[in-house]
């Protein structure tokens, strides 16, 4: 089996750029990335790609194989599943959260397809056991459309319930969880830039500068 | 054992209020307590306690004893631990999503305490297996609260990982996930009332009708 991990530097994350400028979103993605690359290994994955639309973007301590594609997100993957006969589980880059742990129960599941949904009706993690079967539609509510793919495909679909491995960073409120419950080093680098506000209600980050710095 | 359930009828749910009239909140929080009972009931929980600080605000179908107290949150339920031996399990009337295989699987738990984090640093669910040892502050940064708590009297802790029994129903996109991965009759009010709007970010909700109507 392989991992493969889609990957964006440039102009990272823009819906954090309330809170995080363009350099420091970049770095940030970079923190996570490496985050994630160290919990598949952690979880005994030893064949990593990641798919990037510029190759330098990815810095040499990364230890993977990088594949350079500029082509739409759902186009380059679906590319990369139709040569491919071994399972395949697909992990975004924004998941810092997600554990070793959970590495392992996924890729010891049976079912033909698990999935991981993200926030907000997206997908975090698939992994698909017959890639060759199986096609990807990112964006929008794409929890519905790989639970419908796999049942057009007569695909056994295992959703995967973990918040932890549910909770992709991508707007303000993402980071109070990755301070919260949050180990690696993206957290080292929120935890520098971002305080928690408590109120009555959930709690919230609040910027250490309120002037934003690179 | 027992459960118990913090309940509040009126003007419930007030973060909704850009997206439900008063009164479609107050509907909306007794369909959700609704959900909660029946996934206690068939994960084997027989006695179920609602604490709530108007008794003739819980509506007669709820089958469950009803606890008038009209004192703060944490006051209500430190009294309520105070006077009990047995182990109690606390879970808040807004998760429609927990299954109940969830509670059983908490329940099964042999920890001191277990608990369930909300978003954003909140306490969804507490089982505890001593409540004398134990006391309980809700608001702001429960989870850590609770944490440090456990911490201090020595009991052990275990951290229930669960997107559905972490998903807490406090903020328009919350519902969002209940349509997605909802099930009981909170989320067949909520499927009359809004639709899913899909963009290259999270789903969102949008209301059928602009104007509000009860």
């Amino acid at each position: 089996m392989r991992a493969v991990i889609p990957y964006k530097k440039e102009n990272a994350k823009s819906r954090l750029s309330t809170v995080m400028t363009k350099e420091q979103r970049e770095t940030f993605v970079e923190k996570m990335l490496l985050d994630v690359v160290a919990t598949l290994k952690e979880g005994g994955i030893r064949n990593i790609d990641i798919i990037t639309p510029k190759a330098c973007d990815v810095k040499k301590e990364v230890k993977a194989n990088i594949i350079e594609d500029d082509t739409d997100l759902n186009d380059c993957l679906n590319k990369y599943l139709s040569q491919k006969e071994e399972p395949i589980l697909i992990i975004m880059a924004d998941l810092p959260l997600v554990k070793f742990s959970h590495i392992e129960d996924i890729v010891a599941s049976e079912a033909d397809v698990t999935i991981v949904p993200g926030k907000g009706g997206g997908t975090n993690i698939l992994f698909i056991r017959k890639p060759e079967k199986f096609r990807v539609k990112y964006y929008g509510s794409s929890f519905e459309n790989h639970c419908m793919i796999a049942a057009q495909q007569k695909l056994s679909i295992r959703v995967y319930d973990s918040f932890l491995a549910s909770t992709d960073i991508d707007e303000p409120q993402d980071i109070t969880e990755l301070l919260l419950h949050g180990q690696g080093i993206a957290k080292d680098y929120a935890k520098k830039r971002f305080g928690k506000t408590e109120s009555k209600g959930r709690v919230k980050i609040s910027p250490f500068n309120e002037i934003l710095m690179s």
